[in-house]
């Protein structure tokens, strides 16, 4: 072993160092087997002091650093390049709740906690923590500040940089920043927390958070519905918010192919009793207060709404069991697609207002190239975040059509920049996005990204080729 | 009119330049009179290209540049300096509401709007936006974000920064960096707009903004309750949240001192019907539908608080007079103190949990220095913000505490800081903290934050002396 890696060893003990090839392979690789890395070693601290001096170590001998949670990313943006010149460090074992503080609702955690954890130390004192997607078993709160991450609950309670109040985290040089702060206000300066939530690794390494409780919720009310199309989805979801405030929690639409591949491909899906309309949502409200006349509200809302044309039918869950048959038709739209074959994925956001606009403009101009696609379209519509997803039916058919994802892309994309859209939503730039995002972004905007990383690491060393790039 | 000058007018017209001395005099102070500045002229740019303009033809000649917008800062932030070297860009005649869309909850303003314009704009299409301050007829949006101001609404609604979805700024070198994005779910690169929003004028010059809209409320419970003490206040607002969940839109504590101070110096207001005890709490909620049981539901929960302790007595307005009058005891603290006389104010904010705690052990501290001190305690309980103003009565013996200013803010923040807490919670730190502000940050925060002014502003032309005192 040459000297740089005794060094990790001699600093964090030599369980903490991964250079078997067969153990350091989970690493390597991304979660969708997409992207395929090489590393010097996988540094797995078991605490911040470890994670700081891993990362001096590696700055003073110019070694890169990926840093790495539960490896479920999108966008490879947590795998290490090909180049094999990086050092991988895991977060995982910085595991621990270091605080709870109900009365203040907040929690400080350390970033390899997985999402489940956290929301379960929430409930141990009857909170909630509410962020939610499906990885959460395994995804690492440290990633999904790196990621921003979003889920369904966005709708209600923001973005995950709307859930933090402050951050520990190791910069490049491998000195701790400790920004964990508990306050709602704090106005002391630039608000640095913000820079590193959402870099996806390449400005430092977050260590720690302090995140936002919220009351436990006491009673929810689900329901499918059908609905005329988009727009009248875009409406109704206006209605349930001034009828129901914030109680409105969830709010996904689903298009008719969608919901096919769900019952065609998952075990126990079942079609809601409406049936399998074009254009079907799934609405949640939820209260933090029980017996508080919610499902009355929700039905008063939907009868109104329905007189007005925005639902054509709906069935409200009587059940837990039924509540959760209904989003599992849901949640299982990205297992059905993986069945079904590939498909060209996009995660785009664009004002929900066009979001009407958006699907009937895109649905034309692809079909001018290929008149055969078949277009899957689900997601938060409330947050105008759409997954948008393009096959073909038959083997070779979607073969030669996923050679030409560039071609795809440019359409889809080109549309959503030219309606004030995002073309990732949520997943992040990683690998994937970083060379795209340059053509939708404008070159001032570049130059401050540009300027913030060289500020913050001016060596280069965080997460090389991600997101940026550089 | 030297050529520099001259450039101005040229690239502005005449009637943009302002340079008489009566003329520039109520820019060159601020709004408590604190802070007495000179400059070279005022420049009032009608739009984004005259800031960019005026910013490019500073930059070039090495001019510092001070943003200001409705001048109501409480910390000299947007007052030159007394060294007479930079310009004032004043952004008021930037008041354009350039887009509204209710359907995506988004409204599109120019940093010179006043806050109540941006709320009218709001209210036009049946939305709310929720920023809600004392100065709000004459405060401008731009200088909101530059600030993040708070308010009494941030319980429910968060800070201006959790209400910005994208902003547009002049860059120190004078372009333009548009980053008007109207998306909830983004995540392309780093999120550049969080560094100018709360940088106070230092990074660049605020020109625009994409502001979130909410359901307009409808109806509204305010409620005036004695409480044993701050530790019951807060668990109160705990059983409150339980049982209202987001309608709890305001909650606001009044200690005894306070409240003597509005009865004895405000025409109009009266004692509540509950009394004057040592620590009374103003409690709102209100909720976007209407005949929603929300005067029910907010009984129950006083009624059950009332039942454990938590509340000794509460009196729930009657009609909107009756609301106004509540709110007018809280409101009017500010200008009660004014007439009073001087004290020496804090803005601090810590952990809700800590805040009985802080009390405590603030009096004790200060009592053993000044005996007879007069504390004076309001303020946002629900966020952790409290203001902690000190005076004595008498004259003289006050003019010889407020002497000794250095030494009870020094007691108050060192315990703020002890507890975790902020010595700025909503003014930011202007010119009236900048420096204290080392005292409580650490050496590698204060070396991020100058690594990030360095990035942007590496000539330190915008607003010197400021924030970090650069």
């Amino acid at each position: 072993m040459g000297s740089f890696l005794q060094g990790l060893a001699d600093a964090l003990g030599a369980e903490a160092l991964i250079t078997a090839p067969d153990d350091m392979a989970p690493y390597l690789r991304d979660w969708r087997g997409r992207y395929q890395g090489s590393a010097r070693a996988i540094v797995c601290p078991r605490d911040t002091p470890g994670v700081a001096a891993a990362v001096r170590l590696c700055a003073q001998a110019g070694v890169p650093i990926v840093p790495q949670g539960g490896n479920t990313g999108l966008c490879g943006g947590a795998t290490p390049l090909p180049d094999g010149r990086a050092v991988v460090i895991s977060l995982s074992r910085l595991n621990r709740v270091r605080a709870i503080d109900p009365l203040n609702n907040t929690l400080c955690v350390e970033a390899g906690c997985t999402l489940a954890a956290v929301q379960t130390a929430a409930e141990s004192v009857d909170r909630l923590f509410p962020l939610s997607l499906a990885s959460e078993g395994s995804c690492q709160v440290g990633g999904n500040l790196s990621t921003n991450a979003g889920g369904v609950q966005v709708l209600r309670y923001g973005n995950t940089r709307e859930l933090v109040l402050g951050i520990e985290a190791v910069l490049p040089d491998g000195r701790v920043w400790d920004g964990l702060r508990a306050l709602r206000k704090d106005n002391t300066g630039y608000d640095l927390k913000q820079l590193f939530i959402g870099a996806e690794g390449t400005l430092g390494v977050i260590t720690a958070a302090v995140l936002k409780l919220f009351p436990a919720l006491r009673c929810r009310e689900v329901a499918w519905l059908t609905v005329p199309g988009p727009a009248a989805a875009v409406a109704l979801l206006g209605r349930l918010r001034s009828a129901c405030g914030d109680r409105v929690t969830a709010f996904e639409i689903i298009g008719h192919e969608a919901l096919t591949l769900v019952l065609r491909h998952i075990p126990g899906a079942r079609a809601p009793a409406v049936g399998t309309a074009a254009w079907s949502v799934l609405a949640e409200v939820a209260d933090a207060r029980d017996g508080s006349a919610l499902r009355e509200a929700f039905e008063e809302a939907l009868a109104a709404a329905g007189a007005e044309g925005l639902v054509t039918d709906a069935v409200i869950a009587g059940s837990l069991a039924q509540a959760q048959s209904l989003w599992l038709l849901r949640e299982s739209i990205s297992e059905a697609q993986r069945i079904e074959g590939v498909s060209i994925k996009h995660d785009i956001s664009i004002p929900v207002s066009r979001i009407p606009a958006f699907l009937e403009r895109a649905d034309v101009l692809l079909r001018a190239v290929w008149p055969e696609l078949r277009i899957v379209v689900f997601g938060h519509i409330g947050d105008g975040n759409l997954h948008y997803n393009l096959s073909h039916a038959g083997a070779q058919v979607n073969r030669d059509f996923i050679a030409e994802s560039e071609k795809a892309n440019r359409v889809v994309h080109d549309l959503v920049a030219d309606l004030g859209g995002s073309i990732s939503a949520e997943h992040g730039l990683g690998q994937l996005k970083r060379d795209e995002i340059r053509r939708y972004k404008s070159s001032v905007e570049l130059d401050l990204m540009l300027a913030v990383k060289r500020a913050i690491d001016p060596r280069g060393l965080m997460n090389p080729g991600k997101v940026l790039g550089l």
